[in-house]
């Protein structure tokens, strides 16, 4: 029950770095700007820990707004060895891959009238209705190429997706070897494109084939870190893997603009997790509330920084 | 752009019912006390629709906040033709019906101290480690007795699950023949017993299985509603299947503690899903925001008062 | 570090009171379900305890909303012995008072178009824009009413405006001698009306001059309560006025939709002010996170249903 | 009702500087990284202009969490003409100025043990008792100073304040000349030591005193601009001067956590504003959700790099 170091009043110039930003911050120490310049130097530990496996959470619409970028830099870095996201993100990394665009749009729309000039929205962001088919072209050429009969897990399937693709997150992923786990892939375009496959040719996807995968990587790791952004099932998945090994995670930072008094996972405190056995009693842990749009280029690009100085 | 009826001041007074307390929300009409009387008016109006197929998405940790009987009571009135849930759900659903227990607990402990004492925490609900074991023998028991070299589909899987416990939402699922589409069933306790059978007993879970019977209810359907808690995955695939149809929802309701500006399908407004098609451009639809652990036994328990004026 | 109670799950019926279904949640216990119901548990006690002075703060559009006619009533059964508001709010109850109404409304609209259409919009509210002609008419004609060169309090003010109302919280408290303080009346129409006033009269608003009331109140309390709506300067005024007596509030309740991760007093926790030597260490207090048109009315009609059963 | 730019997927990288990341952001342009993008572009050309009045609005607890040293740095800097706070920020800026500290702390810790020790929290600050004992001499010793018998608005107090302090908002604000309005001063500490003053000396604070200056503030500008962090009294003070004169703000930005839909001010859409004809129809406004000890840094870093290319 004692104060820490004082506060010190935040001051910024024109053309500092991100890096000397969350410096300042981390000065100042208070609310989520301080969170995030602890979560900055947990990153940069777990970035730096080699005997670390790290792991990547990925769940709300970030691709569509421009965030799967710093992911595909991440994993082409090595940053990144097990990646778990919701079906969608890989949808859209797909379109994007292929060449479809999403598009700066406005929320203040009318939603009907975008419906009549086949515009799909996520919240500001607008997709045209054409990309999905392109996708379901792509997606079905990538299965019509597969040996006939096949059963496949789900990481299998988005390695093979990858391969065929020039860039992005799932083309990078395959390169690097790094899984791609997927638990709801039937939720999204992707699973609708299999499940229409599978109607006219033998194929089965897997749903618990991935869990062997993970559980080998969770059991294989020294040390484990966590990176999540959002919450949902890539947070629950990514900590189910370590309930079955006898430790859990000694690095963890949530990027969410949940929170935690409505019972939800995605707004839990990693503290919760705690009470699990999901992070270590001595786990470093933070965070951050707000939006991923701000807070993940923040750290990433502060971390990148300090990691950069040796 | 003209102003509708004249907000009146609310008016409550002892004993009044739930229903009354609507009306009176309704005749303020304001913010998402507004929102929740219009979503009263949609759900009765959804209820009452004979034509309509009906569905239920259940994310957030509802059953461990006791949100479990209203819906278990919904499918046994016959308000629920189709059931989507996080696999969380389902997991806490089975843990009450074999009688192990959830706890009045609170968010302001150390989680380590809990850890040690064996209790796993959701915000303010303990829930003992203990329980898992029976969790674990209950699954193990149930998987034991299907037929050896089994393929199944998730929604298979549950229906032979609430067949073996004598209450709850699963087994009143089972009973009504209301099918439980939980497309990340790999991410909950359940898959992770499933994996563990499968290590020693030759057993699929094929992911893409119930896509068929999702699509032929959304084909089937002369109407259809859906009742949306929280987002998520259930959000998303109920929404999914109607893509693939020739129209959308002619009513949605979702109560969501969630925001929309952070782009997330979870907070997303159900507008936004207009422009998708998901949801008929006439369709009548509402977003309350808020905790659903308030918000659902509201709107349940005035939409059943208003039904019940027949 | 125990488990308390069994959670149990929430059953709603077709007819039951407000006070059954916070019954309820008080069964089921989580979230800011439970919150609620032990936020009407002591409320009960605080307008049970005769000795206990009643203070509620009323911050947020909630006049607009309806939410006034609550606040009138309270007032009117003698159930709050001190006021403070925001000035917004009393501007809205005057405008109500005065026969000027608020309209429902969207807030899906464009409000350039309302602007032309001269209708000010709070959220799905519309305003017409003449209602503030009325406003000016009705508070000059207060205002020349008083003795020339007057130097009033705030509180003395909001007093003579009440009693040339028929209806509404101003009236009710001057009718009822309820002190109503609205510290940052200048940050209101009525204070620019004042000020109006002030540049043709000698007339004086001396700023400090309810502290006295305030405190005076405070010291006199027995006991103390208080029951605040969304944060804001009425809660940190209702706060500061037992910061210079010796003992803090017994029982606290707060109704917000804001969070505590940011810092600010609207979000800050109920516990945070015990820290302050606000509340009593003992005190009774609970924080219910939500959209007070959907939490006030509960927290209200239950109470009373609860108190009526002597 | 058509696609704008693509949306570019955001690319991050040691040592970039604050407003190259911010480059990244608007290349994305979603959700709330894009309004912070659209925010800087406002805000360059709001300072650029140099017929522009400045107003700043000054919300939640910033100064405790070292958002001050920012806000000093504006005034000095000449880009605030007129400062709006509560009067909380001008209590921990004397503070701060007067030597006393405020100290990092934690969240998770019993208030009840901190109170034992005499320590204040605000989230995850603390702030010993002590620094009250200080600030009260200091306020006293500066009203001692004043001629007996002064009538004074608030603003005049602030500025002799602030002639007393060797650095921070107060002082800077005081030596260049920018008016410190801060309407529910009484709801303050400062407030508690001026009516402590005047129970003593004959001393009046006149509420409405500051209108004026306002409005001349507000008549006088070709074109006006607001930033707004947070919402609250300032928000509707610096909107509430416009309303008087012919025309709104021409540019404006706010930076809140809060969210629209319940109804409140500090969550209200600039949007909302338009309406009230608070900003002009085509006014360059946005609102940047989230929390401000990330945005605020952010928006001034980032648009001071790019004023600084001239």
């Amino acid at each position: 029950m004692e104060c820490g170091e004082p506060v010190r009043q935040v001051r910024v110039r024109a053309g500092m770095t991100v890096g000397e930003l969350i410096e300042q911050l981390g000065e100042a120490g208070a609310y989520n700007g301080g969170a995030l310049s602890r979560a900055v130097r947990i990153y940069e530990r777990m970035l730096r820990d080699r005997d670390a496996t790290r792991f990547f959470g990925l769940a709300g619409a970030m691709v569509p707004a421009g965030m799967g970028g710093i992911v595909t830099d991440l994993i082409e870095q090595g940053f990144i060895d097990i990646l778990v996201s919701t079906g969608a993100n890989c949808v859209h990394d797909i379109l994007e891959a292929i060449g479809c665009h999403h598009y700066h749009g406005t929320s203040l729309c009318s939603d009907v009238e975008l419906r009549q000039h086949s515009i799909n929205r996520i919240y500001d962001v607008y997709l045209p209705d054409d990309a999905f088919e392109h996708l379901e072209a792509f997606i079905q050429g990538v299965l019509g190429d597969l040996p006939s009969g096949s059963t496949m897990t789900i990481a299998e399937l988005l390695a093979e997706i990858g391969k065929q693709l020039p860039g992005g997150i799932l083309a990078t992923a395959a390169k690097k070897q790094v899984p791609v786990f997927v638990p709801a892939l039937q939720d999204s375009m992707i699973g609708l494109q299999v499940w229409l496959f599978s109607q006219t040719h033998p194929f089965t996807i897997d749903a618990c084939g991935d869990m062997k995968g993970l559980i080998d990587h969770c059991y294989g790791a020294t040390r484990a870190g966590a990176l999540i952004i959002g919450g949902g099932v890539p947070k629950n998945y990514i900590f189910q893997g370590m309930l079955l090994t006898p430790r859990g995670f000694d690095y963890a930072i949530q990027l969410t603009g949940d929170r935690p008094d409505l019972g939800g996972l995605s707004g839990a405190t990693l503290d919760e997790a705690r009470s699990w056995g999901k992070l270590e009693g001595e786990a470093e842990a933070v965070t951050v509330y707000g939006d991923a749009t701000i807070t993940l280029p923040l750290l990433v690009a502060a971390t990148l920084e300090r990691i950069s100085h040796d």
